[in-house]
């Protein structure tokens, strides 16, 4: 098997500029626990890229940036509405509901990306104390599908989430590649779409484990630090996330990472989109390109070059890109499939 | 304030050694969430250093470690034995009860090591459903009084907790210090005298971001990665935490850093312990010093050298050394110690 | 509105008999929690309906009796599979989430009966860590739709969860409805057709609060009770419970009562099937009828008579009919059912 | 061994007003959950007798009511002060912990009942996030060494809760014995002296299994309902725990039970008192003896007459009296206690 593959944009590694900042922290003794000048700097870049409002608050993984998030806005009996394909539904072994102990109710979507009009239906039961209470709307951006809302499509939704009382979450592992696909910014697609809890994340964008929630309204904020604390989260050497994000900030690393990643699969989309017998399922908007193949040569396929399933039913696979994705990688890629599917 | 101090052991910065292995895995793809050559090699290496019968998962935080580990060995309805001054009773914002939904069971000791006969009384209740189970005893090695172990004190609770069916719970943040301190090996103070389930940390001891938890038996482990998961503690890049494992064993940098740690506390020690004013509380048998001081000169000391007070009303501070601190900065702080004293 | 309606077979009182063994059980001292010769004599009789491997105990609240029995047997990161329209998912306000910490995973159904081919496409992802690890199969029995699983059909749903390593737990609120229904018994639409867990309900049909959890694999009753201590649901005087049980069985109250409430619903059924206005929805095979109405006539019949709206965009209701529901009652109901229609 | 003993409280049966009740309320139907006239009656009688700022919810047993007035009051990062004898740390099975996932601090006293002064050293860590945050104060009253709190000492330990931000809960499952003991009024002892959450029982005290969470501030009442039905413990038929209440404050018969319960410990003390071989050991206040006995005798007494051992060491026991305790049994049970000791 390539060392190289199109599994997931974590398989990759860390950006240099990512470990050079790691060592420029690394001088003598700072006070533990975010109390620290590195912090410090981390966290008026995240106001200066998402607003003065804007509170963060780093972990290490990007479900502990979710689960946490929710867990601090709501309380048990609440429910989150997320769509059925989202991360916190699917690949987090059922964490929100263990921490947060709230519901989770799954919407079908075609493209991963929830609509005002598949919500509607489940705006009842306010005041019923035998339902689960509706807390928190949660979206993926970019979606797990690959597909991105547009600055429009979260203001509709933030709109709907708050007339009836709920907050509006994002989880934004791969925010990066949304506004750069977006051509838009930060804080126009978060802060100031109505965002009320973000899960804005570095790991998938050649950071080595840094994630972080960002809060757009500080009554939520207020007992966060003891949420994290409890929820495992607090790093004790927390200058080292911050150098992180310190380097994802400056000279635009998160930029021209996350539109290297993009990139990538458009090119791999030009360079399969004409093949007769496969079939691009959803939009190539960011870094994913989801495909039906057909299914006997999956196995094969997946010998050369890793990645996942998708559909079992269908075939369907996802392929991701990733800021070190080379157009090599891709031309070797698409030589194998090519091969597989003539053969 | 001086940046350098004697808060903590982790307001240290990283080893060079670590800073290298990480640069040196940072190359090309590979599977993300342990499935990589570099965490079978971090695995092999704990094995060769607990035995064969260790079985490691690697996650971010010290607090992670314990409150996993414990939660996937008990049932809600179990309790936890541990000292008044436990790590996990006093300072995890009451992550095991939230996480693993247990009682915590605090055991006053004069020195935060406990003995059989303290647990004795608490040895009740069993099979009466009114009251929580006896599930754990934890300790801590190094305890949070900078007091150790020696290994028949360990093999003693061992037999103590099999003989009620408890299991035997190590809080090893400071294991290395441990080791070093007593002339053992990891195997020997572990695995042999009777621990089932260890946290193995590496934070404290010149690591950025490591932490283990050891199962030493075969049963415990078995579900532990869908609890790790659950618990928001897997890594996607793995790699990066393995990296900091094989840095800390190749070469023996744990044990040096361990000695370093070590020898600059009983340095400490020497230089502070005639002094008429001050009363050391401990035995100095690792990296912590624990000593009353005369309350008035606390403010300006830690203005100078930031600690952290152990009890405000007796005037108890606690000064840890680190991997990284040098005779001139005892030098400097007991300069310092010794005006205020006599002033 | 009148005291009697059609919203739930909670509304209705106490049968007659339950009362006086009330009565009857109150002479003198019995020590508390269970441990008296009535609570022996309640589990006798369970045992005599249910065969002798059934293990029960009394608590009460039927969502206490769902909860606890799924929490016992499960662990966190379990999900478990049950019908869109069912009490565990819709009606309990997320107690499974926050009691057992897993997650439920919602089956789109037309009847509120679940059929193996829609869980095919859910036994996906064993032993992959991200996602909840598949653990119960729950359905309602008498459903939430008013419809009853044949013995055959919960026979093949137990093989196909057994297969995939699922247990089986049946939702039997309703229980004593279904067994009248499908002139059945006890045992055999339990034990013998592969349930492994069991919420057998006596409020719904002539009792005060008194619920079961019932095991049929020794295993999973081991530590329960301390999850019913742990679940606040341990009766001290546990007696009260255990009489009420045994009125229901004695003179076969349960049938009798079950009797009567099915046929007033058949006989409701009935007397609205040909008016041609309405539509009924669901098969009537136990003691609710779900119909659709013209919903401006809604607000009016609900004003005479009590009844829940199901569907509000749909216009479907649902008539549940009780143990002391009369024939009476039906003619009044239908008459200004008629009424409102023709209006 | 005789049916009538010295273990609980809650080994007596039902006053038979309260039968009388249960039985009234049993006519038609009536709506479920609470909505219901007899539940609007038995709260007009809580206001009545607990100022018309209580906010009463009723709930099965009594620790439900301690866990989910403590859950609904703070959050998980918070910790509970209590009595190291208290029913929620020692009686409960962890259900405090695992439903509200707090952290409880046992606190050490001699006769049950919590000064100011035991609690002083525990104010700190304020704003500190590694310490769970000081949240509740909970005082058992009678306490579970069958003492009582005076007005004024309740009154101390509020203003001492509230002057730092903590709540003040009373559990007060014998409140009633308390009421008549210190010869006042619920009001008085719970609303005016700064109580803030209340769990008022009645199970100890004549009734069959009826308790109520009372809250005496509007913001922690809100969203308790919701708490409740998670908690599993809203009532479906709810109008026969009201029955339960309704009789309990009609002709005063919590205060007739309480009376008799009081003063048959009172009889049971002065025949005991100066038997030389035996030591009491707290001050019979309400309804339960704590007495030393020769450690032989024991098992020779409690074959006659069940009681719990309150601490196996010293060879401590609790005798709790009831509202059917008669002078008869006392007679007989001190004669045979006179009989072993001196045998």
């Amino acid at each position: 098997m390539s060392i190289r593959g199109f599994a997931s944009d974590n398989n990759s590694g860390i950006s240099p500029e990512v470990l050079k900042k790691i060592e420029e922290v690394n001088r003598g003794h700072v006070v533990g626990y975010g109390d620290d000048k590195y912090t410090e700097t981390a966290v008026d870049l995240i106001k200066k890229n998402f607003g003065t409002g804007a509170i963060p608050f780093f972990v290490f993984t990007g479900t502990a940036a979710n689960v946490l998030g929710i867990a601090s806005s709501i309380r048990p009996f609440h429910s989150v509405f997320c769509a059925e394909t989202s991360h916190i539904h699917v690949d987090e072994c059922g964490a929100p509901e263990r921490f947060a102990g709230c519901k989770l109710i799954p919407i079908e979507t075609p493209d991963g990306k929830i609509k005002p009009d598949m919500l509607s239906k489940h705006m009842v039961g306010f005041n019923f104390e035998h339902h689960s209470q509706p807390g928190i709307l949660s979206i993926s951006q970019v979606s797990e599908m690959g597909t991105a809302y547009t600055i429009n499509e979260i203001k509709d939704l933030a709109d709907f989430a708050h007339r009836y009382g709920l907050l509006l979450h994002m989880d934004g592992a791969r925010l990066s590649n949304a506004v750069v696909a977006l051509g838009t910014g930060f804080k126009e697609i978060t802060a100031d779409a109505g965002v009320d809890i973000l899960s804005f994340g570095g790991t998938k964008n050649g950071l080595m484990a840094a994630e972080s929630v960002i809060f757009f309204r500080e009554e939520l904020a207020d007992e966060f630090k003891y949420i994290r604390k409890q929820g495992m989260q607090l790093s004790s050497k927390m200058r080292y996330i911050a150098a992180q994000f310190i380097a994802f900030f400056e000279n635009d690393l998160w930029k021209r990472n996350a539109i290297a990643a993009n990139s990538m699969a458009h090119i791999l989309y030009l360079a399969v989109k004409d093949i007769p017998e496969i079939k691009i399922t959803q939009k190539v908007e960011a870094n994913g390109v989801f495909i039906i193949l057909p299914k006997h040569i999956i196995p094969a396929l997946q010998k050369e070059f890793f990645f996942y399933p998708w559909n079992e039913e269908t075939g369907e696979v996802r392929w991701m890109t990733s800021w070190d994705t080379t157009e090599e990688d891709i031309r070797r890629f698409v030589k194998v499939l090519k091969e597989l599917v003539r053969a």
